[in-house]
Protein backbone atom coordinates (compact mmCIF):
# COMPACT_ATOMS: atom_id res chain seq x y z
CA UNK A 1 0.00 0.00 0.00
CA UNK A 2 1.13 3.34 -0.86
CA UNK A 3 -0.11 7.07 -0.67
CA UNK A 4 -0.23 9.87 1.39
CA UNK A 5 -1.27 13.10 2.05
CA UNK A 6 -4.41 14.19 0.47
CA UNK A 7 -4.39 11.72 -3.20
CA UNK A 8 -7.02 9.73 -1.39
CA UNK A 9 -10.19 8.53 -2.80
CA UNK A 10 -12.82 6.15 -3.32
CA UNK A 11 -13.68 4.51 -6.41
CA UNK A 12 -16.88 2.54 -6.58
CA UNK A 13 -16.34 0.04 -9.66
CA UNK A 14 -19.51 -1.98 -11.29
CA UNK A 15 -17.60 -5.45 -12.17
CA UNK A 16 -20.66 -6.71 -14.27
CA UNK A 17 -21.94 -10.36 -14.43
CA UNK A 18 -18.84 -12.14 -13.36
CA UNK A 19 -16.30 -12.64 -16.38
CA UNK A 20 -13.50 -10.20 -15.74
CA UNK A 21 -13.75 -9.85 -19.37
CA UNK A 22 -17.14 -8.19 -19.32
CA UNK A 23 -15.19 -5.13 -16.53
CA UNK A 24 -15.11 -2.34 -18.48
CA UNK A 25 -11.97 -0.67 -20.01
CA UNK A 26 -11.98 2.37 -17.24
CA UNK A 27 -12.81 -0.58 -14.14
CA UNK A 28 -9.30 -1.94 -15.28
CA UNK A 29 -7.51 1.48 -15.57
CA UNK A 30 -8.90 1.89 -12.19
CA UNK A 31 -8.33 -1.46 -10.53
CA UNK A 32 -4.64 -0.97 -11.97
CA UNK A 33 -3.79 1.86 -9.43
CA UNK A 34 -5.60 0.65 -6.37
CA UNK A 35 -4.20 0.08 -3.09
CA UNK A 36 -7.04 -1.82 -1.56
CA UNK A 37 -10.10 -3.32 -3.28
CA UNK A 38 -12.90 -4.30 -0.97
CA UNK A 39 -14.68 -6.89 -2.85
CA UNK A 40 -17.98 -8.63 -2.29
CA UNK A 41 -18.92 -12.51 -3.22
CA UNK A 42 -19.86 -12.99 -6.77
CA UNK A 43 -16.24 -10.96 -7.78
CA UNK A 44 -13.90 -14.31 -9.61
CA UNK A 45 -11.02 -14.75 -8.16
CA UNK A 46 -9.11 -13.80 -11.50
CA UNK A 47 -10.08 -10.10 -10.92
CA UNK A 48 -7.27 -10.12 -8.64
CA UNK A 49 -4.44 -10.04 -11.19
CA UNK A 50 -6.16 -6.22 -12.79
CA UNK A 51 -4.46 -5.54 -9.47
CA UNK A 52 -2.00 -7.37 -8.33
CA UNK A 53 0.06 -5.24 -5.88
CA UNK A 54 -3.34 -3.88 -3.83
CA UNK A 55 -4.63 -5.69 -0.66
CA UNK A 56 -8.09 -7.69 -1.28
CA UNK A 57 -9.96 -7.72 1.36
CA UNK A 58 -13.71 -9.51 1.66
CA UNK A 59 -16.61 -7.57 2.59
CA UNK A 60 -19.59 -9.72 0.70
CA UNK A 61 -22.75 -11.05 2.24
CA UNK A 62 -22.94 -14.45 2.15
CA UNK A 63 -26.39 -16.52 2.77
CA UNK A 64 -26.18 -18.26 6.71
CA UNK A 65 -23.36 -16.23 7.73
CA UNK A 66 -22.56 -12.87 9.23
CA UNK A 67 -21.77 -10.39 7.22
CA UNK A 68 -20.35 -6.85 7.45
CA UNK A 69 -22.04 -4.14 8.18
CA UNK A 70 -22.62 -1.43 5.36
CA UNK A 71 -21.12 1.02 8.11
CA UNK A 72 -18.34 -0.75 8.73
CA UNK A 73 -17.87 -0.75 4.76
CA UNK A 74 -18.45 2.83 4.80
CA UNK A 75 -16.46 3.53 7.40
CA UNK A 76 -13.36 1.69 5.99
CA UNK A 77 -13.49 3.21 2.58
CA UNK A 78 -13.52 6.90 4.40
CA UNK A 79 -10.33 5.43 7.16
CA UNK A 80 -8.40 4.68 4.21
CA UNK A 81 -9.22 7.46 1.49
CA UNK A 82 -8.64 10.00 4.60
CA UNK A 83 -4.88 7.91 4.63
CA UNK A 84 -4.53 8.68 1.01
CA UNK A 85 -5.25 5.57 -0.21
CA UNK A 86 -6.77 4.57 -3.72
CA UNK A 87 -9.96 2.61 -2.49
CA UNK A 88 -11.96 0.58 -5.05
CA UNK A 89 -15.05 -0.73 -3.51
CA UNK A 90 -15.84 -4.13 -6.42
CA UNK A 91 -19.18 -4.58 -6.67
CA UNK A 92 -21.12 -7.07 -8.55
CA UNK A 93 -23.08 -5.61 -11.59
CA UNK A 94 -24.01 -2.37 -11.49
CA UNK A 95 -22.87 0.09 -8.05
CA UNK A 96 -26.53 1.33 -8.23
CA UNK A 97 -28.58 -1.06 -9.18
CA UNK A 98 -29.61 -3.01 -5.91
CA UNK A 99 -26.14 -2.85 -4.83
CA UNK A 100 -26.31 0.14 -1.91
CA UNK A 101 -23.82 2.04 -4.27
CA UNK A 102 -25.63 5.10 -3.37
CA UNK A 103 -24.82 4.32 0.18
CA UNK A 104 -21.27 4.69 -0.14
CA UNK A 105 -21.10 7.48 -2.37
CA UNK A 106 -23.10 9.41 0.01
CA UNK A 107 -21.13 8.31 3.15
CA UNK A 108 -18.36 9.36 0.92
CA UNK A 109 -19.42 12.52 -0.03
CA UNK A 110 -20.45 13.56 3.62
CA UNK A 111 -16.78 12.81 4.87
CA UNK A 112 -15.32 15.04 1.81
CA UNK A 113 -13.76 12.26 0.19
CA UNK A 114 -13.62 12.32 -3.49
CA UNK A 115 -15.43 9.44 -4.98
CA UNK A 116 -16.14 8.25 -8.25
CA UNK A 117 -18.71 6.06 -9.68
CA UNK A 118 -17.72 3.42 -12.79
CA UNK A 119 -20.84 1.89 -14.38
CA UNK A 120 -20.36 -1.82 -14.61
CA UNK A 121 -23.21 -4.01 -16.66
CA UNK A 122 -26.43 -4.52 -14.25
CA UNK A 123 -27.10 -8.49 -14.17
CA UNK A 124 -30.58 -7.80 -14.57
CA UNK A 125 -29.82 -7.19 -18.51
CA UNK A 126 -26.33 -8.55 -19.41
CA UNK A 127 -27.54 -12.35 -17.93
CA UNK A 128 -30.35 -12.32 -19.59
CA UNK A 129 -28.33 -11.13 -22.86
CA UNK A 130 -25.56 -13.72 -22.58
CA UNK A 131 -28.39 -16.24 -22.25
CA UNK A 132 -30.29 -15.52 -25.14
CA UNK A 133 -33.33 -13.66 -24.02
CA UNK A 134 -33.92 -9.91 -25.14
CA UNK A 135 -35.11 -7.92 -22.34
CA UNK A 136 -37.02 -5.82 -24.80
CA UNK A 137 -38.23 -7.13 -28.45
CA UNK A 138 -39.91 -5.48 -31.34
CA UNK A 139 -43.67 -6.49 -31.42
CA UNK A 140 -43.23 -8.59 -27.93
CA UNK A 141 -42.17 -6.52 -25.58
CA UNK A 142 -40.98 -2.50 -25.50
CA UNK A 143 -40.28 -2.50 -21.56
CA UNK A 144 -38.70 -4.06 -18.66
CA UNK A 145 -38.98 -3.95 -15.41
CA UNK A 146 -36.01 -4.85 -12.63
CA UNK A 147 -36.61 -5.32 -9.12
CA UNK A 148 -35.07 -7.32 -6.05
CA UNK A 149 -36.47 -10.66 -5.29
CA UNK A 150 -34.55 -10.91 -2.26
CA UNK A 151 -37.42 -9.96 0.56
CA UNK A 152 -41.26 -9.18 -0.30
CA UNK A 153 -40.82 -5.17 0.62
CA UNK A 154 -38.72 -5.20 -2.95
CA UNK A 155 -40.33 -7.27 -5.05
CA UNK A 156 -44.51 -6.94 -4.03
CA UNK A 157 -44.90 -3.24 -4.29
CA UNK A 158 -44.25 -3.07 -8.11
CA UNK A 159 -45.79 -6.56 -9.09
CA UNK A 160 -49.01 -5.49 -7.36
CA UNK A 161 -48.57 -2.10 -9.21
CA UNK A 162 -47.96 -3.42 -12.97
CA UNK A 163 -50.45 -4.51 -15.16
CA UNK A 164 -50.07 -7.84 -16.69
CA UNK A 165 -48.10 -8.47 -19.49
CA UNK A 166 -47.44 -4.64 -20.04
CA UNK A 167 -43.61 -5.21 -19.52
CA UNK A 168 -40.72 -8.10 -19.04
CA UNK A 169 -40.45 -8.41 -15.22
CA UNK A 170 -36.63 -9.06 -14.30
CA UNK A 171 -36.12 -10.54 -10.63
CA UNK A 172 -32.36 -10.32 -9.29
CA UNK A 173 -31.29 -12.49 -6.50
CA UNK A 174 -34.60 -14.51 -6.61
CA UNK A 175 -33.58 -17.89 -6.66
CA UNK A 176 -35.32 -18.75 -3.08
CA UNK A 177 -38.27 -16.30 -3.69
CA UNK A 178 -38.85 -17.43 -7.76
CA UNK A 179 -42.33 -20.02 -6.43
CA UNK A 180 -43.33 -16.79 -4.13
CA UNK A 181 -42.95 -14.50 -6.88
CA UNK A 182 -44.63 -16.73 -9.47
CA UNK A 183 -47.89 -17.45 -6.93
CA UNK A 184 -48.02 -13.17 -6.69
CA UNK A 185 -48.37 -12.73 -10.15
CA UNK A 186 -50.30 -15.59 -11.38
CA UNK A 187 -53.12 -14.17 -8.06
CA UNK A 188 -52.65 -10.87 -9.96
CA UNK A 189 -53.86 -11.62 -13.10
CA UNK A 190 -50.73 -13.15 -14.76
CA UNK A 191 -51.58 -16.07 -17.00
CA UNK A 192 -49.81 -19.77 -15.24
CA UNK A 193 -48.34 -19.90 -18.96
CA UNK A 194 -46.30 -17.04 -19.26
CA UNK A 195 -42.68 -17.93 -20.37
CA UNK A 196 -40.29 -17.35 -17.36
CA UNK A 197 -36.52 -18.60 -16.81
CA UNK A 198 -34.50 -18.72 -14.16
CA UNK A 199 -30.73 -17.71 -14.81
CA UNK A 200 -27.94 -18.55 -12.44
CA UNK A 201 -24.26 -17.91 -12.93
CA UNK A 202 -24.48 -15.63 -15.88
CA UNK A 203 -20.53 -15.10 -17.26
CA UNK A 204 -19.15 -18.04 -15.25
CA UNK A 205 -18.05 -21.43 -15.57
CA UNK A 206 -21.13 -22.91 -14.31
CA UNK A 207 -23.76 -20.57 -16.25
CA UNK A 208 -26.95 -22.59 -16.23
CA UNK A 209 -30.67 -21.52 -17.26
CA UNK A 210 -33.51 -22.98 -17.16
CA UNK A 211 -37.30 -22.22 -19.33
CA UNK A 212 -40.31 -22.55 -18.54
CA UNK A 213 -43.45 -20.84 -17.60
CA UNK A 214 -44.84 -19.32 -14.17
CA UNK A 215 -46.78 -22.30 -13.34
CA UNK A 216 -43.59 -24.46 -12.82
CA UNK A 217 -41.10 -22.24 -11.84
CA UNK A 218 -41.62 -22.56 -8.37
CA UNK A 219 -41.26 -26.39 -8.58
CA UNK A 220 -37.71 -26.02 -11.30
CA UNK A 221 -35.26 -28.61 -10.38
CA UNK A 222 -32.04 -26.92 -9.69
CA UNK A 223 -28.69 -28.45 -10.04
CA UNK A 224 -27.17 -30.34 -7.78
CA UNK A 225 -24.76 -28.13 -5.48
CA UNK A 226 -21.61 -28.52 -5.40
CA UNK A 227 -19.68 -30.41 -2.39
CA UNK A 228 -18.28 -28.28 0.67
CA UNK A 229 -17.78 -24.55 0.65
CA UNK A 230 -19.71 -23.22 -1.85
CA UNK A 231 -17.36 -20.54 -4.27
CA UNK A 232 -17.12 -18.51 -6.89
CA UNK A 233 -18.86 -20.09 -9.66
CA UNK A 234 -21.00 -22.41 -7.91
CA UNK A 235 -24.51 -22.49 -8.72
CA UNK A 236 -25.46 -23.23 -5.11
CA UNK A 237 -24.73 -19.71 -4.33
CA UNK A 238 -25.38 -17.87 -6.97
CA UNK A 239 -28.06 -15.36 -7.02
CA UNK A 240 -30.26 -16.21 -9.72
CA UNK A 241 -32.31 -14.10 -11.59
CA UNK A 242 -35.86 -14.89 -12.99
CA UNK A 243 -37.25 -13.25 -15.93
CA UNK A 244 -40.85 -13.20 -16.62
CA UNK A 245 -42.19 -12.39 -19.95
CA UNK A 246 -42.62 -13.80 -23.89
CA UNK A 247 -39.60 -12.42 -24.48
CA UNK A 248 -38.19 -15.80 -22.93
CA UNK A 249 -39.76 -17.71 -25.55
CA UNK A 250 -37.10 -16.15 -28.19
CA UNK A 251 -34.09 -18.41 -26.08
CA UNK A 252 -35.09 -21.34 -27.96
CA UNK A 253 -34.05 -19.68 -30.72
CA UNK A 254 -31.30 -17.58 -29.58
CA UNK A 255 -28.88 -20.40 -28.67
CA UNK A 256 -25.72 -18.53 -28.99
CA UNK A 257 -22.21 -20.03 -29.65
CA UNK A 258 -20.77 -20.22 -26.34
CA UNK A 259 -23.96 -20.41 -24.59
CA UNK B 1 -10.98 -7.31 -45.43
CA UNK B 2 -10.01 -10.80 -44.83
CA UNK B 3 -11.03 -14.34 -44.41
CA UNK B 4 -12.26 -16.61 -46.70
CA UNK B 5 -14.13 -20.04 -46.31
CA UNK B 6 -16.36 -20.25 -43.50
CA UNK B 7 -14.93 -18.55 -40.45
CA UNK B 8 -17.72 -16.02 -41.08
CA UNK B 9 -19.39 -15.03 -38.29
CA UNK B 10 -21.24 -11.92 -36.79
CA UNK B 11 -20.76 -10.72 -33.36
CA UNK B 12 -23.19 -7.76 -31.60
CA UNK B 13 -21.62 -5.54 -29.56
CA UNK B 14 -23.10 -2.91 -27.00
CA UNK B 15 -20.95 -0.10 -27.09
CA UNK B 16 -22.44 1.56 -24.51
CA UNK B 17 -23.47 5.22 -23.55
CA UNK B 18 -20.64 6.57 -26.30
CA UNK B 19 -17.25 6.56 -24.26
CA UNK B 20 -15.09 4.25 -25.51
CA UNK B 21 -13.37 3.80 -22.13
CA UNK B 22 -16.69 2.12 -21.15
CA UNK B 23 -16.49 -0.67 -23.89
CA UNK B 24 -16.48 -3.98 -22.16
CA UNK B 25 -12.86 -5.78 -22.58
CA UNK B 26 -14.72 -8.74 -24.59
CA UNK B 27 -15.82 -5.46 -26.81
CA UNK B 28 -12.61 -4.26 -27.75
CA UNK B 29 -10.93 -8.19 -28.54
CA UNK B 30 -13.89 -8.70 -30.57
CA UNK B 31 -13.23 -5.23 -32.34
CA UNK B 32 -9.76 -5.75 -32.84
CA UNK B 33 -10.63 -8.77 -34.78
CA UNK B 34 -13.12 -7.54 -37.19
CA UNK B 35 -13.17 -7.27 -40.87
CA UNK B 36 -16.14 -5.04 -41.21
CA UNK B 37 -17.86 -2.71 -38.58
CA UNK B 38 -21.52 -1.58 -39.00
CA UNK B 39 -22.27 1.10 -36.49
CA UNK B 40 -24.73 3.68 -35.15
CA UNK B 41 -24.62 7.55 -34.62
CA UNK B 42 -23.80 7.22 -31.33
CA UNK B 43 -20.45 5.70 -31.48
CA UNK B 44 -18.00 7.77 -30.71
CA UNK B 45 -15.38 8.30 -33.55
CA UNK B 46 -13.01 7.51 -31.30
CA UNK B 47 -13.50 3.73 -31.41
CA UNK B 48 -12.54 3.70 -34.65
CA UNK B 49 -8.65 2.85 -33.41
CA UNK B 50 -9.81 -0.12 -31.90
CA UNK B 51 -10.43 -1.62 -35.43
CA UNK B 52 -7.71 0.00 -37.95
CA UNK B 53 -7.73 -2.71 -39.77
CA UNK B 54 -11.52 -2.77 -40.51
CA UNK B 55 -14.09 -0.98 -42.95
CA UNK B 56 -16.53 0.80 -40.99
CA UNK B 57 -20.28 1.33 -42.30
CA UNK B 58 -22.65 3.89 -40.80
CA UNK B 59 -26.22 2.07 -40.56
CA UNK B 60 -27.81 4.60 -37.99
CA UNK B 61 -31.02 6.12 -37.97
CA UNK B 62 -31.48 10.01 -38.01
CA UNK B 63 -33.89 12.24 -37.51
CA UNK B 64 -35.05 13.97 -40.20
CA UNK B 65 -32.95 11.50 -42.48
CA UNK B 66 -34.06 8.03 -44.18
CA UNK B 67 -32.47 5.21 -42.38
CA UNK B 68 -31.49 2.00 -43.59
CA UNK B 69 -34.12 -0.20 -43.56
CA UNK B 70 -33.48 -2.88 -40.66
CA UNK B 71 -34.13 -5.87 -43.42
CA UNK B 72 -30.90 -4.37 -45.42
CA UNK B 73 -28.77 -4.38 -41.67
CA UNK B 74 -29.86 -8.03 -41.58
CA UNK B 75 -28.69 -9.10 -45.07
CA UNK B 76 -25.30 -7.42 -45.12
CA UNK B 77 -24.50 -9.13 -41.52
CA UNK B 78 -25.28 -11.98 -43.49
CA UNK B 79 -23.52 -11.44 -46.91
CA UNK B 80 -20.47 -10.72 -45.40
CA UNK B 81 -20.00 -13.37 -42.71
CA UNK B 82 -21.07 -16.01 -45.39
CA UNK B 83 -18.52 -14.42 -47.21
CA UNK B 84 -15.89 -15.45 -44.74
CA UNK B 85 -15.78 -11.84 -42.64
CA UNK B 86 -15.90 -11.22 -39.18
CA UNK B 87 -18.43 -8.32 -38.89
CA UNK B 88 -19.10 -6.56 -35.78
CA UNK B 89 -22.64 -4.97 -35.12
CA UNK B 90 -21.78 -2.31 -32.68
CA UNK B 91 -24.90 -0.76 -31.32
CA UNK B 92 -25.01 1.94 -28.34
CA UNK B 93 -25.85 0.57 -25.11
CA UNK B 94 -26.70 -3.07 -24.70
CA UNK B 95 -28.05 -4.78 -27.75
CA UNK B 96 -30.86 -6.30 -26.54
CA UNK B 97 -32.26 -3.16 -25.01
CA UNK B 98 -34.61 -1.16 -27.07
CA UNK B 99 -31.84 -1.71 -30.47
CA UNK B 100 -33.07 -4.15 -32.57
CA UNK B 101 -30.65 -6.58 -31.49
CA UNK B 102 -32.70 -9.52 -30.81
CA UNK B 103 -34.08 -9.54 -34.65
CA UNK B 104 -30.22 -9.27 -36.21
CA UNK B 105 -29.36 -11.94 -34.00
CA UNK B 106 -32.56 -14.36 -35.04
CA UNK B 107 -31.57 -13.56 -38.57
CA UNK B 108 -28.47 -14.98 -38.22
CA UNK B 109 -29.66 -17.78 -36.59
CA UNK B 110 -32.21 -18.33 -39.55
CA UNK B 111 -29.31 -17.36 -41.70
CA UNK B 112 -27.13 -20.36 -40.01
CA UNK B 113 -24.74 -17.86 -38.69
CA UNK B 114 -22.39 -17.87 -36.09
CA UNK B 115 -23.62 -14.87 -34.03
CA UNK B 116 -22.18 -13.93 -30.17
CA UNK B 117 -23.56 -11.21 -28.50
CA UNK B 118 -21.32 -9.12 -26.43
CA UNK B 119 -23.27 -7.26 -23.50
CA UNK B 120 -22.68 -3.73 -23.13
CA UNK B 121 -23.88 -0.81 -20.55
CA UNK B 122 -27.15 0.30 -21.08
CA UNK B 123 -27.76 3.64 -20.95
CA UNK B 124 -30.85 3.40 -18.82
CA UNK B 125 -28.36 2.48 -16.25
CA UNK B 126 -25.15 4.31 -17.02
CA UNK B 127 -26.31 7.65 -17.73
CA UNK B 128 -28.25 8.15 -14.67
CA UNK B 129 -25.18 6.61 -12.73
CA UNK B 130 -22.71 8.36 -14.48
CA UNK B 131 -24.99 12.11 -13.39
CA UNK B 132 -25.30 10.69 -10.03
CA UNK B 133 -28.34 8.97 -9.82
CA UNK B 134 -29.01 5.65 -8.48
CA UNK B 135 -31.65 3.89 -9.96
CA UNK B 136 -32.11 2.14 -7.04
CA UNK B 137 -31.46 3.49 -3.29
CA UNK B 138 -32.50 1.90 -0.28
CA UNK B 139 -35.61 3.51 1.50
CA UNK B 140 -36.15 5.29 -2.02
CA UNK B 141 -37.13 2.98 -4.42
CA UNK B 142 -35.64 -1.15 -4.82
CA UNK B 143 -37.33 -0.83 -8.28
CA UNK B 144 -36.88 0.60 -12.02
CA UNK B 145 -38.49 0.51 -15.25
CA UNK B 146 -37.24 1.21 -18.70
CA UNK B 147 -39.70 1.77 -21.80
CA UNK B 148 -38.55 3.56 -25.03
CA UNK B 149 -40.34 7.13 -25.25
CA UNK B 150 -39.39 7.30 -29.04
CA UNK B 151 -43.77 6.79 -29.81
CA UNK B 152 -46.69 6.38 -27.26
CA UNK B 153 -46.96 2.62 -27.86
CA UNK B 154 -43.95 1.99 -26.58
CA UNK B 155 -44.05 3.88 -23.53
CA UNK B 156 -48.24 4.24 -22.79
CA UNK B 157 -48.79 0.74 -21.36
CA UNK B 158 -46.24 0.36 -19.06
CA UNK B 159 -47.20 4.08 -17.86
CA UNK B 160 -50.78 2.72 -17.79
CA UNK B 161 -49.92 -0.73 -15.71
CA UNK B 162 -47.71 0.56 -13.44
CA UNK B 163 -49.24 2.76 -10.06
CA UNK B 164 -47.55 5.54 -8.98
CA UNK B 165 -44.29 5.57 -7.03
CA UNK B 166 -43.91 2.05 -6.79
CA UNK B 167 -40.39 2.53 -9.12
CA UNK B 168 -38.28 4.75 -10.25
CA UNK B 169 -39.20 4.94 -14.01
CA UNK B 170 -36.82 5.50 -17.44
CA UNK B 171 -37.68 6.31 -20.65
CA UNK B 172 -34.98 6.13 -23.38
CA UNK B 173 -34.88 8.54 -26.39
CA UNK B 174 -37.48 10.30 -24.79
CA UNK B 175 -36.50 13.86 -25.14
CA UNK B 176 -39.02 15.00 -27.39
CA UNK B 177 -41.75 13.48 -26.08
CA UNK B 178 -40.38 14.23 -22.39
CA UNK B 179 -43.66 16.65 -21.72
CA UNK B 180 -46.34 13.91 -23.04
CA UNK B 181 -44.59 11.34 -20.51
CA UNK B 182 -45.04 14.27 -17.60
CA UNK B 183 -48.77 15.01 -18.82
CA UNK B 184 -49.65 11.09 -19.04
CA UNK B 185 -47.79 10.59 -15.66
CA UNK B 186 -49.60 13.03 -14.00
CA UNK B 187 -53.24 12.52 -15.48
CA UNK B 188 -52.77 8.90 -13.86
CA UNK B 189 -51.92 9.84 -10.21
CA UNK B 190 -48.31 10.82 -10.63
CA UNK B 191 -47.64 13.66 -8.33
CA UNK B 192 -46.20 16.75 -10.49
CA UNK B 193 -43.93 17.37 -7.84
CA UNK B 194 -42.15 13.69 -8.24
CA UNK B 195 -38.70 14.71 -8.87
CA UNK B 196 -37.72 14.23 -12.89
CA UNK B 197 -34.05 14.41 -14.52
CA UNK B 198 -32.96 15.12 -18.96
CA UNK B 199 -30.00 13.51 -18.82
CA UNK B 200 -28.29 13.93 -22.28
CA UNK B 201 -25.14 13.05 -24.10
CA UNK B 202 -24.12 10.56 -21.04
CA UNK B 203 -20.04 9.82 -21.53
CA UNK B 204 -19.54 12.23 -24.18
CA UNK B 205 -17.74 15.65 -23.99
CA UNK B 206 -21.53 17.59 -24.12
CA UNK B 207 -22.84 15.29 -21.36
CA UNK B 208 -26.00 17.23 -19.57
CA UNK B 209 -28.26 17.54 -16.83
CA UNK B 210 -31.31 18.92 -16.36
CA UNK B 211 -33.30 18.50 -12.79
CA UNK B 212 -36.55 19.09 -11.91
CA UNK B 213 -39.98 17.74 -10.85
CA UNK B 214 -42.84 16.07 -13.30
CA UNK B 215 -44.41 19.30 -13.48
CA UNK B 216 -41.42 21.19 -15.11
CA UNK B 217 -40.20 18.79 -17.02
CA UNK B 218 -42.34 19.72 -20.67
CA UNK B 219 -41.06 23.28 -20.55
CA UNK B 220 -36.99 22.57 -19.27
CA UNK B 221 -35.04 24.31 -21.45
CA UNK B 222 -32.24 22.67 -23.47
CA UNK B 223 -29.10 23.28 -24.34
CA UNK B 224 -28.64 25.15 -27.63
CA UNK B 225 -28.15 23.16 -30.65
CA UNK B 226 -24.65 23.19 -32.13
CA UNK B 227 -24.37 25.27 -35.28
CA UNK B 228 -24.34 23.07 -38.39
CA UNK B 229 -24.51 19.42 -38.80
CA UNK B 230 -24.89 17.81 -35.72
CA UNK B 231 -21.88 15.05 -34.91
CA UNK B 232 -21.01 13.06 -32.22
CA UNK B 233 -21.16 14.49 -29.06
CA UNK B 234 -23.65 17.26 -29.86
CA UNK B 235 -26.57 17.44 -27.48
CA UNK B 236 -29.39 18.63 -30.19
CA UNK B 237 -29.03 14.87 -31.64
CA UNK B 238 -28.95 13.13 -28.41
CA UNK B 239 -31.75 11.18 -27.90
CA UNK B 240 -32.20 12.35 -23.98
CA UNK B 241 -32.88 10.11 -21.40
CA UNK B 242 -35.99 10.92 -18.58
CA UNK B 243 -35.70 9.46 -14.94
CA UNK B 244 -39.28 10.06 -12.83
CA UNK B 245 -38.72 9.43 -8.95
CA UNK B 246 -37.74 9.89 -5.60
CA UNK B 247 -34.12 8.98 -6.65
CA UNK B 248 -33.74 12.16 -8.85
CA UNK B 249 -33.34 13.89 -5.32
CA UNK B 250 -29.78 12.36 -4.71
CA UNK B 251 -28.28 13.48 -7.29
CA UNK B 252 -28.06 16.58 -5.84
CA UNK B 253 -25.29 15.09 -3.02
CA UNK B 254 -24.05 12.82 -5.07
CA UNK B 255 -21.95 15.34 -7.34
CA UNK B 256 -18.92 13.37 -8.42
CA UNK B 257 -15.85 14.45 -9.48
CA UNK B 258 -15.80 14.38 -13.44
CA UNK B 259 -19.20 15.41 -13.85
Amino acid sequence: MTGTGNDGRVTLIGAGPGDPDLLTVRAVDRLADADLVLYDALSSPQMRTLAPEARWFYVGKRADRDSIAQDTINRILIREASRGRHVVRLKAGDPFVLGRGGEEALACQEAQISCEVVPGLTSAVAAPTLFGIPVTHRGVSTAFVVASGHTPSAWQPVCEGIAPGTATLIFLMSKRSRGAIATFLVDRGWSSETPAALLLGAATPGAHRWIGTLGTLGDCLMPAPAPGRAAYGTLSEAPGIVVVGSVVDLAGALAFSGL
